[in-house]
């Protein structure tokens, strides 16, 4: 992929930016708020591309605003559209309540992301003649759905993760340990153009493979055990998600029979997603199947989840994800089976809904690779 | 220093917590609590032990739990003492709901970090029965003062992070870029035992170093500028901070006067740190000299900041810092001075309060290196 064709000009991010705002505004009137105070930085990002660790936004009708502090200052010029910088000084509250803001009647706040004490604090002593209403997941259903310059770089990031993927595989032998591997993913992602991980790899081998959070030991691999990588990369703001288990020369047949399973289970979700079917409705599918082979208890969390400025972000793909599957929403298809102190299988792919049904974003084989 | 002595056997640790929470007994009686919910995961890490990304705790004067989801069962196997656990397979809020938990009168939210959301709900679906109080900060007295093996761990983080920035400063030259060296240091951090990065690195050159949270980017280094290289890891989960401002060959004169009164400053920060001031204090004596050179404007964020469990924790040593520097607190003294599209330059230490002042973890040079 050229890499020039990721960099957006001005205008073009300016047009993507008031886009969402748009939506966001009709989103608004729709429920009669006159202004909401965003405190998500996913969302913020989304909204002003302002990427820096300290930030309120206020969206009113008129007008937006980005504030954040002094640290802050030439990274937001440089960032922030379709919102003007505010530099708060004294802290958000005390600008908002400096009376130069029109609340109108009407704010809503995210009360699934601001602290109660926030959210105390502003009510009492700021919004005093605003009715406030808390709103819960209220960006969600614009964020799921990517546009295409969001979709590039999601290809980007899946396509780096892959890259060291399959650099770190050629790495693993019985004289390294799962930390030497998760330094090396790390540092092979920034070396590819990545911002940083998505989150920290998880490197787990053994009977640590059976802990679907394993964090990276000091252990070193052992031949005949298999072993989880579940990695991923921030590209431009936009996050990937990939896992796949390798076996360290040859594994029993217990753990061949519980791949088999798992990569018929992973390849099931896969095909079966379609739009207009709800994310439960997958989840329960590839449940069903796993159920059916007698492991229900060793697949204990979710089938998936969204993919964007997030790594874990809506859709989630559980028995309570009630979104309806859209065309281009990304979201994981992860499936595992984990037995306690024996090992674990996890497989996943982030894939893009078509108008046809979910394709990958990664290419690499899912059939048991003996290393 | 010899890694074992780091290493606490079960019993050492068990004591080691016991005591936190006996600690946290003694100011919920005081405070007429009956139960506590802990919604903060450094604080649940620090009393419990688990180190997982999902957890909830419940603190009563009969008992502790520790809540997590099926992800971590074996991790909070291995890692919970004090508490016991248990898997919330329907979610936190429907286990607390099932009458199993002895709540009392009155339980403790904590405020400054539960969500609005959660509170609500747990407000008026679970504790319909109990008095529910609002605590903001109450952990952080405790947090603030180290004992010996939570020093020993921090030594150690400082000791590596310093390790890897006198590496790095060998490598910078005009054919690396900014994102090369915070490569390298996310890499060697890990590769020196160290958990991962306790921030995103800060390396930046020329007129981004006036950026005070610059992320490194492609850019070159050249000849005749300043670097700024902010950098800390974790080690066995506690942190370390400390930043170093270098040139790369020759700077102007005026660089090299800032840099002169940003290393008086630094110096006079450590010098004057005495236990029973307030950290506003302290940071006015800073901040006070630094006016008197005449860049009161370009020193805009707070002196430093106590490191831990978490990178940025109390007590902050800010304009409205009030708690008062006591023996065994931990916490960085950073001056800055930032001239927007020219240079910044800042130099930080963490020190640890002694009964006769400060001493920094940090040991290398604060005198201007030119490479």
């Amino acid at each position: 992929m050229n890499h020039c064709m990721l960099l957006m000009d001005n205008q073009q991010i300016t047009i993507y930016r008031e886009e969402a705002l748009s939506m966001v505004l009709r989103k608004m009137m729709n429920q009669a708020l006159d202004a909401i105070i965003v405190t998500d930085l996913a969302v913020i990002r989304w909204l002003t591309g302002f990427s820096g660790s300290n930030a309120r936004a206020l969206i009113t009708s008129e007008k937006s605003w980005l504030f954040t502090d002094f640290r802050y200052k030439e990274q937001a010029a440089g960032e922030v559209v379709v919102a003007e910088t505010v530099i708060a000084t004294d802290g958000f509250a005390a600008e908002l309540g400096s009376g130069r803001y029109p609340l109108g009647k009407t704010v809503a706040l995210q009360s699934d992301n601001v602290t109660w004490h926030e959210a105390t604090r502003l009510i009492e002593q700021i919004l005093g003649k605003q009715q406030v209403i808390p709103v819960d997941s209220f960006f969600e259903e614009f964020r799921m759905i990517k546009n295409e310059t969001e979709l590039m770089k999601m290809r980007r990031a899946a396509e780096i993760s892959e890259l060291v993927l399959e650099h770190v595989l050629s790495m693993i032998s019985p004289s390294v340990t799962e930390l030497d591997i998760a330094a090396e993913i790390t540092y092979q992602h920034k070396k590819l153009g990545a911002e940083k991980d998505s989150f920290d790899p998880i490197v787990a081998g053994g009977a640590r493979s059976a802990m679907p959070h394993a964090s990276p030991s000091k252990a070193r691999f052992k031949q005949g055990e298999l072993i989880v990588l579940d990695i991923g990369c921030i590209y431009e703001g936009y996050a990937s998600d990939q896992t796949r288990t390798v076996a360290l020369g040859h594994v029993s047949g217990e753990a061949r029979e519980i791949y088999r399973i798992v990569q018929e289970a992973q390849a099931l979700g896969v095909a079966s997603a379609r739009c207009g079917m709800t994310a439960k409705e997958l989840d329960q599918k590839v449940r069903q199947f796993i159920a059916e082979h007698g492991y229900a208890d060793e697949f204990g969390h979710g089938l998936g989840h969204g993919v964007g400025l997030e790594v874990h972000e809506e859709p989630r793909i559980s028995p309570k994800g009630e979104y309806t599957l859209q065309e281009n929403m990304l979201f994981t298809i992860e499936p595992g089976i984990y037995l306690p102190g024996k090992f674990g299988v996890r497989i996943e792919d982030t894939v893009v809904m078509g108008p046809h049904g979910a394709i990958p974003l990664q290419r690499m084989s899912k059939e048991l690779i003996e290393l």
